[in-house]
């Protein structure tokens, strides 16, 4: 085992989960939609929290900074929720800034300092337009290695999907099954911001088109719909409109306390048994652009601390930030072999009914990617499917007593990774 | 003994401590500066340390995303010091992001998940022009309670020395004094951004005034200086210039190890027997602008983790972001009664050669206060103390056992306050 890997002190569970709407809110700050979280998360739990016995917060947030004007969000996070003086920690890694608060409290709680944490991640991004979002969002990248090309995030994804076509011979339409995929999954999720399916979409532009007397599109299917550029714009090729994630308002809490307190807390804790973090360069100094070196190092960590293997995970939420982002995700965490993942993603392996389901949540794609927040979403996910508390979008004939979360941040010079088990 | 006070599973020592020079540098990025200071801690352990067996990187930062457009700087900062791909984590409390990623990092030792990471600061301010500065520190004010009123920080110390002169008769002298110990001290740091005494700078400003035949100014002495408007201009009365820290750039590392491994890699390793960390509402909220609660209740879990009192500690570097800040702060720290740090300063207790020395380093205000750093170089002026290697600024007389840092973020939102010993 891995230095890295060693087991902490003592275990920690999660006892509460919960997320605010996930969608674009004008009328709404970063921390109403905190708030909002908060209470749905309280709400989760099975026997109930008081704030007063909540000893710490941690807040992953990428850049409230750029996005609100408002650094230093920690203590105002504790202040609305009714936390002060307790102390209240800011952590930031881009896109995987939730999956690293995660990680930060776990390794609080597991230390002994702390009980009862909330780990946390909200970010507030609708206030800019669109193209400043973009360019807030390449404040993630490297300044002087990937921005300074005239990259952006799109482009940056789109820099690794012509890698993986051009190393694997995957086609666009593979990217574009993931987002299928995935939309199908949102649309029975009714906190995404996207809930509805690709084929939903495609019917009702096909109806307004009908009702407004125009010529009807001939889609026969999603594929066709997303091959048509009238529909689905090339952004950076061949990261086409519905190939990114969109922009979005969100907050995600989770309650996290020491092993031995779970069942004062709740009847089906999940206890966080993996935790993996890793770096890596910016994406010019890379020898391979079709994989994720800290998703890897990350993986393995979390595996050697749970003694499980990619085999034994049931569910998986993973980083589609972009669809190539989830291809690459599901082959660095073991799952698939290299280059193996967009075939097992036409063959529905990836499905929610299929033998190895990713992202039930609808992903980032459809249930939308408040940036630091989305590491805790995956959480609130995991949380639901292993519950059995997901609804109409439960995993069918599953009992999952095994999810893994995967939080990637920029082009992944940050990656997060951790295991749950409902015992 | 407070539930958060309560020991953790395993102590925790600080075995190496530099930092850049601190000042402005055109010519220097964040991560060079990160860099330089990297390189100063790996030079001051004294039996070395090796890179390869760094496990983790913690870094303290308020806004490279506001300062410099780059977000997420941890793995930039763990590539630049050749550690990709173990793990690396930003934490951010505006101006107390250090103190804070000094705790994270303490605490991730103290869970036995890691045996030896380096907590680090960092920040660059100097690219934008000073009004720019003002502007971009206001983000870590309450953005819908304090900047929306108007204040910047400047103005919100304002307000709290006010309330302070008006409770307990100080005078804006006392304000000023605070300065000249400060500079005095600072005078003595080769790494001080002003390394000149108030004297200096105005024995220098006559000497120009005499080279270029202009009247001679008719200062007697620094609090003459002060007082005159042309030499120390009213930034937001009762703060004028000389109250003010100054916009730096710099960086400042330590390394922390496991208590067991302490004497692997020092002869005079600093176990961090206290950490104490909370957080307050905005301004307008308080009771009383003449203290800073989150300061109190960190303090006191502090002091009750290390099981000594104020009065046992030999040396202090505290939050002297304004001058008014020291003197609150050294109350808020039990180390004189509320509105007894003013009286104590006019008569030299807080001096270096005084019973309770008091930013010996020449504190923000002398030393510079590169934000996100200056937690982690409060340290880097105990490490020196402690183990006599202070030079010319040696504390006299003492043989220092118990050192305290107090790092303040924003007015208060944030304090993180920590204990060491040396043994």
């Amino acid at each position: 085992m891995s230095r890295e890997a060693k087991k902490l002190g003592r275990g920690v569970a999660v006892v509460g989960a919960g997320m605010s709407k996930f969608g674009s809110f004008a009328d709404k700050t970063s921390r109403d939609l905190f708030v909002e979280a908060f209470q749905a998360m309280a709400k989760s739990v099975d026997k109930g929290i008081e704030t007063k016995d909540i000893e710490a917060l941690y807040v992953g947030n990428f850049s409230s900074d750029l996005f609100e004007n408002q650094g230093h969000i920690a203590p105002i996070m504790a202040d609305w929720i009714g936390l002060v003086p307790k102390p209240a920690t800011r952590v930031e890694a881009a896109c995987a800034s939730g999956g690293l608060a995660l990680r930060t409290a776990f390794i609080a709680v597991a230390s002994g300092l702390f009980d009862i944490v909330v780990a946390s991640g909200v970010e507030k991004m609708s206030n800019l337009p669109t193209e400043k979002v973009t360019d807030t969002l390449a404040a993630a990248s490297d300044a002087l290695y990937e921005a300074v090309c005239g990259f952006t995030f799109p482009g940056l994804y789109a820099a690794i999907a012509t890698a993986y076509m051009a190393k694997y011979g995957a086609t666009p339409e593979d990217f574009m099954r993931v987002g299928i995929k995935n939309h199908k999954n949102g649309a029975l999720n009714p906190k995404a911001q996207f809930n509805k399916s690709i084929k939903d979409l495609m019917n009702s532009r096909i109806e307004k088109a009908k009702q407004k007397g125009e010529p009807t599109p001939t889609w026969h299917d999603e594929l066709e719909f997303l091959k048509d550029p009238a529909a689905n714009p090339v952004v950076a090729w061949p990261m086409r409109l519905f190939d990114c994630s969109p922009i979005t308002d969100g907050a995600a809490c989770l309650l996290l306390v020491a092993e031995d307190l779970a069942k004062d807390f709740s009847n089906a804790p999940l206890h966080i048994i993996g935790s993996g973090h890793a770096t890596d360069h910016a994406l010019p100094e890379r020898e391979d652009m079709t994989t994720i070196s800290a998703a890897r190092v990350a993986a393995k960590q979390a595996y050697d601390m749970a003694g499980v293997t990619p085999k034994d995970i049931q569910i998986a939420e993973v980083h589609d930030c972009f669809t190539i982002a989830e291809l690459v995700a599901i082959e660095d965490l073991g799952f698939f072999k290299p280059g193996g993942a967009y075939m097992a993603t036409r063959e529905g392996v990836t499905a929610r009914d299929g033998a190895k389901p990713i992202n039930t949540s609808g992903g980032l794609k459809s249930k939308g990617h408040p940036v630091g927040a989305s590491g805790i979403g995956q959480v609130v996910e995991s949380w639901a499917q292993m519950r059995g508390e997901a609804g109409p979008r439960q995993v069918p004939g599953k009992d999952i007593r095994l999810a893994l979360t995967h939080n990637v941040g920029a082009t992944g010079g940050t990656c997060v990774v951790h295991i749950f088990e409902r015992r």
